[in-house]
């Protein structure tokens, strides 16, 4: 199999992460240079269909992307230490709070970073009001995340799933529009440190 | 079980749908009035966690939110028809395409449609280029499923997936917005209108 990857963009540490968590080391891994254009090549798209990292090749040629889906499927090949949950009941708890942690927290922060970044000025009209906005979002939606911390040592489980991943890293890139958890939010504090201390943080960063 | 429901949303005809196509009929459904604020109730939240709908609350009083979570904990109860994927490939490719139907269409026709629509208004400052450049954005994306679903007959797979009830549920909703399919999208067009014929479709509509 290969990862189509890239150092540049928060959705492929997702693998990156999870793979680390994992232990996996035997997955080629492709660097696509973003600011080239090279997910926008010809035999790129011909094998993704969409311009997107990540993306996974498997054995038999068919590609997938979409970070959650590749993390999926690979859970179904590697799969110790669980990270998706281990009964349809806990795998629906996870996949809730790995949606939460998606919409209500990561989507925000994407777009407060889109929007105030210099460096992501030549992509696209940036309003300040909307990256405002999404970071006022952002930290209310962190509330619910606090209160859930206060009573649980990781988002979903009392382990290490998905769901954590999908959060540390929104809340990690979301350094680039100079985001930082509140000072009131001990639990989110306590775990995004933790997470932050785990050797899988570092994979490929 | 018990699903709490709202007419007035998109994503709980989501679960309607799918519980529609698997001929679930042994769930209690309750009308969550968003109107009144039901989903803001200190009893509804003490269940849920979240001011959201839909939720599932299962047998043993675990309640989940988050419409896909729902579908997949449903789908491991009651497995046919399959709209999920029956090996880890299908479900990859099922999963791709429910994440691009939601973040590609599904979130650009909900921004339109908040931006846009007079009854909305009192939830937000209305922007009219946000509204307009979500509708071209999703106009833009549906050119992916336009190419795909010329060569398949549904979106995910050769029958009807969890893929198919998300895109054409958010299709359906930005009419609000006076959201059109683009007329040289002839496969979309079909699909959606045979998607829209199925008795599914107005479950609870």
């Amino acid at each position: 199999m290969k990862l189509y990857d890239s150092r540049r963009a928060p959705n492929p540490r997702r693998v990156r992460w999870f793979m680390a968590e994992k232990g996996i080391t035997d997955i080629e891994v492709i660097d696509v240079d973003l600011f080239k254009g090279e997910h926008r090549a010809a035999d790129y798209l011909a094998k993704t269909g969409a311009p997107n990292v990540p993306a996974l090749e498997m054995d038999d040629g068919t590609t997938i992307t979409e970070s959650l889906a590749i993390c999926r499927y690979l859970e179904s090949l590697y799969p110790e230490p669980n990270l998706f949950g281990r009964d349809p009941k806990e795998t629906a708890i996870i996949e809730m709070w790995t949606r939460r942690a998606e919409m209500l927290i990561g989507t925000p922060l994407m777009m407060a970073v889109r929007h105030s970044h210099p460096a992501l000025a030549a992509l696209e009209t940036q309003v300040p009001e909307v990256a405002q906005t999404n970071r006022q979002g952002a930290e209310r939606a962190l509330k619910l995340f606090d209160r859930r911390l206060a009573e649980s040592p990781f988002i979903a489980a009392d382990r290490l799933t998905i769901a954590d991943i999908v959060a540390a890293i929104s809340i990690d890139f979301a350094r680039m529009a100079k985001f930082k958890i509140p000072d009131e939010m001990t639990h989110v504090r306590r775990w995004y440190d933790a997470m932050m201390a785990r050797p899988a943080a570092g994979a490929g960063v």
